[in-house]
């Protein structure tokens, strides 16, 4: 069978058993692995605390593509959905690895320009880019992994909603989708909105320091929204064995996304990936103390239903979500 | 200019100047790198002793072929170049990511058992296979990513060898190279040449246990042979400052060389590359202990010629070698 017939999710979830199967498990117990296979980032025990790591890649022409923006801004969300990993657990990042396959014919100024910009992210995020590898091939990919820590015993994952937790999430989503969308059509708008929706999409921003205050405040569940709202939410739900309700008229919109593309903004808000936001899920008292230091908004509410996203109007009536994100492998 | 116009050393030297020159110094010492870019992984100081990572991609048709060996052969091979570094560093492996890009016209079945292959190398290994990623790309690429550990504060580095250290290697050389030739052209040979061969090539065992042999009798130089014994050995000079003279007449060779090529032999131990046999260089007292315990070779011994690698036959004449090893970039 091809892995486009099989689709992204059940490959993922055949590769997982794949490993279960083979892997010799007394390992994992000897080695203190705490979270493997099957969250935003792998986690185990250090003699002081927790290490996490991650890993991810970006390709040419399947994540981003040459003239959309610099090769600074390639370099930059080369890093910056790894470090996302490692924010969606609530960790903290630290060493950084590079490992960068390209043609022969590749210009040595775009790939400089590239760590230029991979570097400009480290730095901002206390990260040290200590390593990599470059290697040949027929097309461009940057695979990126990071190594975190977590100051507590505690991290973030995706299998701990509880039902009645309140959904929340940091910032806005669907703005990186309406970024490429504007980039990819050339549509013109406003200066602002389109500051506003260029750098969501080509400079998306790692929620470190937001994942730290989930945290700090007792949030146990979070991932980082890569593939969409709605998908990522199904990864909770799915991880948790539980349902999810979201209000419609509880999303928050931007006004950029607004001004820009009135008639989709739903749709990008709900399936729209790539905005490196946080969803998470707590009590509702520990969402308003979150509240009360970084900007976040409730949307919905885990629910008993097995995996099961339902969308509510204000009517309380149910609608059913048109498509769920970002599916790889499959057109 | 293109990457090819450059080459792959160069290059090499490029991003490494163009990361320090954009990288914040302080967080390389406020996150305690005790090596970054330049060694064969990367080390930090945890609180407990240090941590080392490393990353390096296999692609398809540049690192291996399809039919040429099973795709277990496929996975194996892909994490042994990181558990490779790692041992190149004298260090533990501890736990390993990978990230695989792929068409979405792969097969399924070939997907699972590449990964079966990484699991039964990690088994082999302590090393518990804890994350990844999956994405869709138009050729098939795997990266592993190790983490791990150095149980005293000592790792073996590429820029400490000294002058009349003697240059050893752990078991032989070319057998991989040959390996290729065999299964390339498809050579027949008895079949314990074969076999030896074969395993060579597809199997590269990484010589975790030989590296912590090596640090604990106080060997603190060395490197893997990925590259071929010469340009690696190229690597400690660059890296150290120095030159080194090889002794042809000392090098090993294996009989299922000799018997299989022996007509280019001696190229293949000195330019083939693939062995992930590790490279130290050492006192002669150390170097002594060392042999107690597991086979090795002198070879030859450092000198104070800058980088100069020098080939010297029986007689005391100096051979130029013909060809350096593998690189990238440049056919």
């Amino acid at each position: 069978m091809k892995v486009s017939e099989l689709g992204e999710f059940a490959l993922i979830d055949l590769i997982k058993r794949t490993i279960e199967q083979s892997q010799n498990r007394d390992i994992l117990s000897r080695q203190q692995v705490v979270t493997g296979i099957g969250d935003d980032a792998a986690v185990w025990r250090s003699r002081h605390g927790l290490a996490l790591a991650t890993t991810d890649t970006l390709v040419e022409n399947v994540h981003f593509r040459r003239g959309m923006g610099t090769w600074e801004d390639v370099g930059w969300k080369a890093l910056a959905v790894s470090l996302s990993d490692i924010a969606a657990m609530g960790g903290l990042a630290g060493y950084a690895l590079i490992s960068l396959a390209m043609p022969p014919s590749a210009n040595v100024e775009e790939i400089t320009a590239l760590y230029r910009g991979i570097t400009e992210l480290a730095n901002k995020h206390d990260t040290a880019l200590v390593g990599g590898n470059i290697t040949r091939a027929s097309e461009l990919s940057i695979t990126s992994t990071v190594v975190g820590s977590s100051s507590g015993n505690e991290v973030l994952r995706r299998s701990t909603a509880r039902p009645g937790d309140l959904i929340a999430i940091t910032g806005h989503t669907g703005l990186a989708a309406a970024g490429l969308r504007m980039l990819t059509r050339h549509q013109s708008t406003d200066r602002d909105t389109q500051t506003v929706l260029r750098n969501a999409c080509l400079r998306p921003q790692p929620r470190l320091a937001e994942g730290q205050v989930l945290l700090k405040h007792g949030v146990r569940t979070a991932i980082d929204i890569s593939d969409g709202l709605l998908s990522d939410l199904t990864q909770i739900c799915r991880a948790s064995r539980l349902g999810a309700r979201v209000e419609i008229s509880k999303l928050p919109i931007h006004p950029a996304l607004k001004q820009a593309f009135p008639l989709v903004a739903l749709e990008l808000i709900l399936s729209g990936g790539e905005d490196y936001e946080l969803l998470f899920t707590a009590d509702k008292d520990v969402i308003e103390r979150v509240a009360k230091e970084i900007p976040v908004t409730a949307i919905g509410e885990m629910t008993s239903g097995r995996g099961d996203v339902y969308l509510v109007d204000d009517r309380g009536r149910i609608l059913s979500p048109a498509r769920r994100g970002w599916e790889h492998f499959k057109s």
